[in-house]
């Protein structure tokens, strides 16, 4: 029952990894993750840490970028492009669904922190992203850790955007506690949370929008959920249009 | 520009005030919270700390439960009851409106982490419960803090529920970064980032949904956050039923 329970009154850290370059497609990405990481994070990398990568830097080192000549009109064929339905189409705002089935404004292409003739759509597949990441971490340093790509995304009936994750390693992503009760005996009736995602939102308190700080260290999530090589978003996070009632 | 931006490399850290007994309309929750946070926190209370309180403690401690006989459908009345608006109703889920403007699941009311024969509800005013702890904060020990009221709710489009804010005092909710400019001095794109829900997702991090931690503090929130006494939640984070594109 108490599985969710960080031990001790330590509690999470939530550690900014500062010293990444600008990333480009030449960059090895988890290379200079693992850098910065020796350099600044107190014992550099540990068992169970969840390492929480932008989505920004992990879709330039990964060359998901577009040239682009600053016209509004070329960016709206550009998110056409990425989008394959369209949620909501406002003047102001499109909603949209992707390839990946997230559903989200402007199919996730955006200009900000990037090269101002480029435009940055989000990675092919970012649990395979999130592999990667984890799979270099663990040879370079003998570690293993999980690995969140977060992102900022709006949502109904509440203002501003908040983390979620893109694409997960290592970690499970949704905790299920169905079956299991509360401290007085009852079944516990929300059941299902989002740790990825909330710990997107935990990392993203420390990544300035301004940039800057791409990678962030979230240290004391519970050992038993950082351990799980068979999950990740887009098998257990997105849910699929026909159980939604918002689409 | 810089302002999110989160001084030095100690980053943010997420502390579970432990020892706080089981709440009900006798406690005084604001002083168990001050005792078991200068005894469990490190060097308790200081300025600038965000504290973040679980919503079912908050309800309890006003009074906001109901006498349940344990039917199905008496629970179904009660959920009615608090709703202003049927937002979607399937044989499994009720998503409603509350008088509050919140859309969520069965209006809030819940019976986990209580006693059997309760259902409980949401406070009346989570924003007037967080100044009124904050306050009752500041007079017990001189410290000038911000307090938001979490709940767990779920969403559209992706599984599992992540930490919201029902209420909040002396922090501002929305931070809204129109007009600034990334690093590479282009206008930032996605400028308006709820940080009371991603304080609430980081604290849930700490939260068993078994019950037990009903209270965490979060460190290290950039201080020009922590000094705001005109916002909160009702007025910055729910978004007006005419501007949503889902209602």
């Amino acid at each position: 029952v108490q599985k969710w329970l960080v031990m001790g009154s330590a509690g999470v850290q939530i550690v900014p990894v500062l010293g990444i370059p600008a990333v480009d497609q030449t960059t090895d990405l988890a290379a200079e993750i693992c850098s910065a990481t020796a350099k600044g994070v107190p014992e550099g990398f540990c068992d169970g840490d969840v390492l929480v990568v932008a989505q920004k830097v992990v879709s330039k080192s990964e060359g998901r970028v577009v040239t682009w000549d600053g016209d509004a009109s070329t960016k709206q064929q550009v998110i056409r492009g990425e989008a394959t339905r369209i949620v909501r189409d406002t003047n102001s705002l499109i909603i949209t669904e992707t390839a990946h089935g997230f559903v989200c404004a402007n199919a996730g292409v955006d200009r900000s922190n990037s090269e101002p003739d480029q435009l940055v759509l989000l990675p092919n597949d970012p649990d395979r992203s999130a592999r990667g990441i984890r799979d270099r971490v663990h040879a370079a340093t003998g570690k293993q850790i999980a690995v969140v790509i977060s992102d900022s995304f709006g949502r109904p009936w509440r203002e501003g955007s908040t983390g979620v994750a893109l694409g997960s390693a290592g970690i499970t992503p949704i905790l299920d506690l169905s079956g299991t009760k509360d401290w007085a005996g009852i079944d516990l009736e929300t059941t299902r949370i989002c740790l990825v995602d909330m710990i997107a939102s935990a990392a993203e308190l420390v990544m300035p929008k301004a940039g800057g700080i791409p990678a962030v260290v979230v240290r004391g999530i519970d050992s038993s959920w950082v351990n799980d090589a068979r999950s990740n978003v887009a098998t257990d996070v997105i849910r699929p249009a026909n159980k939604d009632l918002f689409r």
